[in-house]
């Protein structure tokens, strides 16, 4: 049986978006830019696709900025808001020690070029809380980050209370919601956000494209130069497949939203039953604000790039946790934030699920799990220390 | 009859590279960093396109970095060079008035930023010689960035010896290769070139995806930064279907370039006796270096943007120039760099063809050119002038 159980790392092309897509790759081949009849076809495609996504997020169109995904979506955010900062003299930036890479890296370029960075702490429930973005705000604080999601343990923040802390302090607040967004509700205008970022591979969409939803009024810096696209705020040719496929996953995420997240929160609940009492695990992050697909646990005594493998051989795709930094034998940045223990942290698991899942593949998660990582505790000489250190 | 001449705009995706992106789009959707084996296929899909794009052009596997685009790949190559000579206390960089904007906005930026740059002057044959360079370079020049053919009037530069030159003297050589790939033969290693940009869509490739070739040795500096993608020098999760399809689209172009060449230029001649006889025209560059499927002419007396809506409304969809300044009312910086005086840059008209046109369609664009001309001179104060000047 296979089990794509990966959907937090990217997720199949829905066939609405694919259907959306086809005639474009076939027949609406004209560039936006163009003046003719073939060029502008296209652009009213172009301008159709970015109303439906505002609307999606409650957004303007002309708050809509095409991106080439979630991360130059991030860092055209990050250099915007400090583009503005630096003029107005303000260099601190603050974010939390759990965002995604396309965060953290930026901040350490942005340091490197005279910005000082703020990382807040987050507590073990996987959370962060406007007191302590406030405890941290300075007179010189630019800009705020927090992630609605993360990506790896699912914890979902109070973007609005962060959202509406900043705004009362003239501070610009960006949220990287790549993991939230088509997942759970989202919209820019309640959780009072100035920029927030969309990745169209996170909800069924295609791979190669993204959104920065920048506030009106507020001056967007160009990471990429050069022709007028995007109201001159990021050149290139605008890629009209993706984006009209973007476009139409949103819309069918947006629409389904709640059956979808019912469907989800039963097959997960159906895995933390199965999982949740094999010795010496842990469920990482509080469930209590939380992607209804995301579920990340930690058995201690293994290591989690085995039970990866030994679950792919059984048909199941999941995930020790972010896959940018697969590869990496450092443990979770995040799983050491809420304060889970290097030794630990290493047999993570993150099981992020599809709509389309069924309870039987559940069901072959769950044997499989238990399975594995009772063969890897079986020759781990962690687990037996563990066990002799117990008597 | 419907003729589509804008191919230096956009090109229509092949079919060759749509039935590649299909499976991708349908079935590899894993993410390539991640370690199960669905994302181990789409990573095995995305190695052999870097692979045949390398042998495409003469790099390494290695060199090829994937990008969204030919704007994306010029603004990293321009902060790659422009970092390592910062570091080297070199702030001087060369380039043309003819660059494409993804160049001349970049180098602006960079100018911001405390960089000097040297606009060298284009000849009125549409050619920067490798002497002209010479003269520019200095002590702390950093790079020299030229383009391999103009976007508009599709002269070739003399890359080779320019590249020459660069390596003689120990300067980044970087070329915006974006109509010539897939067009006329781009090696780098015989062009001397340190850095090349290409993007798909020129050459019936999709939309959104680009390569930035750079020689081994060189530190590429990342322009999104984040995950571990592109051995960590371009964040964000691999645009699969479209490298897919580039690698498709370009293997084809390739293949097919010499039966290409010789049917566009056959398409071209005819245009250019067709034409060529039209009081008070010229055709805007040397056609001695050049791309074989792209004609650049000027009337005088007439306005592009009129003449672009009558044949548009013939059928015919071509340009004035770039498609990238669209919309903007100033004439082509490329036809005033190489001399044609600005009352006249307004009246100019390219004609960029694809291998699948036919005789017929540039017969329907040779009588409708003539006629809408005619029309147009008929009623243009201008052209009025003109004539009463002659007498």
């Amino acid at each position: 049986m296979k089990v794509y159980a990966d959907n937090a790392a990217t997720t199949k092309l829905s066939n609405t978006a694919l259907e959306a897509m086809l005639p474009i790759l076939t027949d609406i081949y004209g560039n936006p830019s163009s003046l003719h009849t073939v060029g502008q076809t296209a652009k009213e495609y172009l301008e159709k696709a970015r109303e439906d996504i505002a609307e999606c997020i409650g957004a303007d169109a002309k708050e809509i900025y095409f991106t080439s995904g979630g991360s130059e979506a991030d860092n055209q955010a990050l250099r915007t808001a400090c583009a503005i900062g630096a003029r107005k003299g303000k260099k601190h930036i603050i974010s939390t020690k759990f965002e995604h890479h396309a965060i953290l890296h930026t901040l350490n370029a942005l340091e490197k070029e005279g910005f000082e960075v703020t990382l807040v702490d987050v507590h073990n429930t996987g959370v962060v809380t406007a007191e302590d973005i406030a405890n941290a705000i300075r007179e010189d604080t630019c800009l705020v980050t927090v992630m609605t999601a993360n990506n790896e343990i699912g914890t979902v923040q109070p973007i609005a209370e962060i959202g509406k802390l900043c705004r009362e302090k003239g501070i610009y607040f960006h949220t990287d919601a790549v993991q939230a967004v088509g997942h759970i509700p989202v919209n820019v205008s309640d959780m009072n956000v100035d920029m927030l970022s969309i990745s169209a591979h996170k909800f069924h969409g295609p791979k190669g494209v993204g959104v920065l939803y920048i506030k009106k009024g507020i001056p967007v810096k160009s990471l990429i130069e050069g022709g007028a696209q995007e109201r001159g705020k990021r050149a290139g040719t605008e890629n009209l497949p993706a984006i009209v496929g973007m476009a139409a996953a949103l819309k069918e995420a947006c629409e389904k939203l709640d059956t979808n997240t019912e469907k989800l929160i039963t097959l997960r609940d159906y895995l933390i039953n199965g999982l949740k009492d094999i010795e010496r695990s842990r469920i990482n992050g509080s469930l209590e604000h939380h992607l209804p697909g995301t579920l990340n646990m930690c058995f201690e005594g293994i290591e989690g790039e085995s039970l990866l493998l030994l679950l792919d051989a059984r048909g199941i795709s999941a995930s020790s946790g972010s896959a940018c930094t697969s590869g990496s034998l450092d443990p979770s940045h995040v799983l050491l934030a809420i304060g889970v223990p290097v030794e630990i942290a290493h047999g993570s698991l993150r099981l992020s699920l599809s709509e389309d899942l069924t309870i039987e593949q559940m069901e072959h998660i769950v044997i499989s799990v238990k399975e594995v990582v009772k063969y890897l505790r079986s020759i781990s000489p962690v687990w037996e220390k563990i066990k002799s250190e117990e008597k």
